[in-house]
């Protein structure tokens, strides 16, 4: 008998006849003998149909009070899908409780809308599985130091059941999502993808900060500090499928580096077309210039990606970045009005039409070349780079968002991911 | 300044554009200087959309369990509800915060969708208040000593309302519906009913037992016990109306017998469409035959309205009363096959197509022969009277269903309310 965590997406839940497909999966897994604790998100569409209710009655606005409001009204979306889900579970012949995210309670801090869990109860939970009951809990949400209620940002939900899960020491969170898995990219952009059997932690930490959309970053984070084994599963198999098929199936987020995992030196391919890049040109090269130029970019909470800094010439530089697209403008602003004049700096300019490209793998730390081997791909197939980033286990580039696909599949292919298993 | 309370039911937070009437409509109160705690019911049809999808997922259950989960459910409608008005009342410039039952807390009962309020807190309101913020808090729902979320049943934000200005100690608590007060009787079966500017809480009472669906009983007994001076007003007038004159406006529920009051001997007619009768028939007329038929019916938690016993005749004797018609099959089936044989009964007949109608008066404390002219009215109408029912300020008849309107029509005219006032 094992203690298992299940987290449903949104889709999963999208109707009743879904609930009651994921309330036949779970009885399945309770009958088996398990312990089960779900967290399952907002039926789909809910949460953005509240949050429309809220922009039509008001222009969103800065005020920590209207951030509280926000979390108020976008957490009832999933103790409503909580509650059916029990009711469904009830209908099943199964015991089933679900708690908000206050009952358990699941504490967090007090940031509205992007919260982080702090600490989670475990006691009550605990209590009703030793009576065999099925625990739900609201995934998104939870409460703060002063008994408001607090939602952890979009995708939060896979957040809260990493957490539960390491709160409660579960042997295994299986995150049930509309993909069957992690691949080693994006299969809408390389038909040849392949499903990875088992990835590691830190690769899937890199996949996902790096803009695979399959996990919420900070889940990732959450398994890899509490050691949480966590598996990502497609909800649209049959829910009467064999339970060890089950068990088995989709990708394993592991922490041990076997044998098999050491073999590919790189796992996957990761890619995000959200950012912008933003180049400072000309500007004195004397030091502390990165701060002179970082530090209002930061004060202004615009968070920066890829940085480079041009060999200086004539005592002068250039110094870019990339942005999220939505900070873009702002930080563009910012860097042309106040910044510039005061550093000297000749010319801000920017450029939207970019794209991220990066190789991840753990094997990475063990293999040379491994850099070289991207660069001549692209460069075989005529794709500059603008930019390049490197950690341990990634090499990101920065490129025409033109080249994008091609530079991908190229990849791909040049780190025999495209080979069959 | 006053401390005012506003409830809105579900019409009038109907659609964004309602809530941001209501938001204009409190915001012009807060202005006028008033501390304002606002309790606003589900938007209009939400709770039903919500028990709608539980409904689809599992028949519905008996289990305590099951019951659990509707009102986590259900309160759900509140909580979205409340604060989107928070959010409207902070793009009208207030300072606006709302609170779900458990916040507050309202402390209630564990009898889930139909629960009791204990208590309330008023310390952290009284602290938002003393802010100079308007506070919001949900009608309908509570938490019960397990922390677990509870609702008080269809209306339940009326008595929300009328609790929360109990423990307040607030000055009044206005009931904003879609209609403009209370009535002499149902306009809509006696276009000449008015409205009444006051109506003591006693009669009010009455009314709302005897089928005049304007307030929840519950809130009318909460506003009795704690004296709490409750108005009912229209939230269809423009929001801008002057406040005085608003603040005057619909119906006073009062607890002082003004001379006014005095004056009219019958304030109003109620009545009921909703009960069946049940008779059983040729029951040997031993003393405990009441008892030995009600307590299994009791027993069966069924309520019993009006109860008359024939007189003895060879030592037989009829006894006759009312049930809600929900509650009719059920009662029927079990005085058939357990009731009558045991008791030796000869026949148990029943009939849904019973109406009941009721003259309510304070007056009728301090006049003699109001009861024989309401039987003289409905006598020269040829309404047959088939059961009376009495109480210090109630006469109620059952009668014939299809002579409903033309009994409310001859009463409400024979004691004067149809005069212009």
């Amino acid at each position: 008998m094992a203690l298992i965590v299940h987290k449903y997406g949104g889709t999963s839940m999208g109707s009743p006849e879904r609930i009651r497909n994921v309330a036949k999966r779970v009885a399945k897994w309770a009958r088996a003998g398990h312990q089960m604790v779900v967290v399952p998100s907002a039926m789909s569409g809910e949460t953005n149909r509240l949050l429309g209710l809220a922009s039509e009655l008001a222009p969103s606005s800065a005020k920590t009070s209207y951030y509280r409001e926000l979390d108020m009204l976008a957490a009832t979306g999933e103790q409503a899908s909580s509650a059916l889900l029990a009711i469904a579970l009830q209908a099943e012949g199964m015991d089933a409780i679900s708690y908000a995210g206050w009952q358990v309670p699941v504490r967090t801090d007090s940031a509205f809308t992007k919260a982080r869990i702090e600490s989670i109860d475990d006691v009550r939970v605990r209590k009703d599985l030793d009576a065999g009951r099925v625990v739900i809990i609201t995934g998104f949400q939870g409460i703060d130091p002063e008994g408001h209620v607090t939602t952890l940002g979009r995708g939060g939900s896979d957040t809260s059941a990493v957490a539960v899960a390491a709160a409660m020491k579960a042997d295994e969170c299986l995150i049930y999502t509309d993909v069957d898995g992690v691949y080693t990219t994006d299969p809408r952009v390389v038909p040849a993808a392949k499903r990875l059997g088992t990835v590691s932690f830190e690769e899937m930490l890199e996949m996902a900060s790096l803009g695979s959309k399959v996990l919420q970053i900070r889940s990732v984070e959450f398994a890899g500090k509490y050691k949480v084994p966590m598996r990502v599963l497609s909800s649209f198999t049959p829910w009467d499928i064999d339970l060890a098929e089950e068990a088995k199936s989709g990708t394993l987020i592991t922490f041990e580096e076997d044998e098999k995992m050491e073999k590919a030196v790189v796992s996957g391919i990761a890619f995000n077309r959200g950012e912008a890049k933003i180049s400072v040109l000309g500007v004195p090269d004397t030091p502390g210039i990165a701060a002179g130029i970082l530090g209002p970019v930061a004060d202004a909470n615009i968070e920066v990606d890829v940085i480079i800094q041009n060999i200086s010439k004539d005592g002068k530089t250039d110094f870019s970045f990339t942005v999220n697209q939505g900070d873009y403008q702002r930080a563009l602003e910012l860097l042309r009005d106040k910044v510039a004049p005061a550093l000297g700096a000749s010319e801000v300019v920017g450029n939207t039409n970019i794209a991220k490209v990066s190789i991840v793998g753990i094997g990475m730390r063990s293999h040379v070349g491994v850099a070289s081997t991207m660069f001549r791909a692209l460069s075989q197939e005529g794709v500059n780079i603008q930019m390049i980033s490197t950690s341990e286990i990634k090499t990101s580039v920065v490129i025409d968002e033109k080249y994008l696909e091609l530079a991908v599949r190229a990849l791909h292919t040049a780190f025999g991911l495209d080979k069959s298993e």
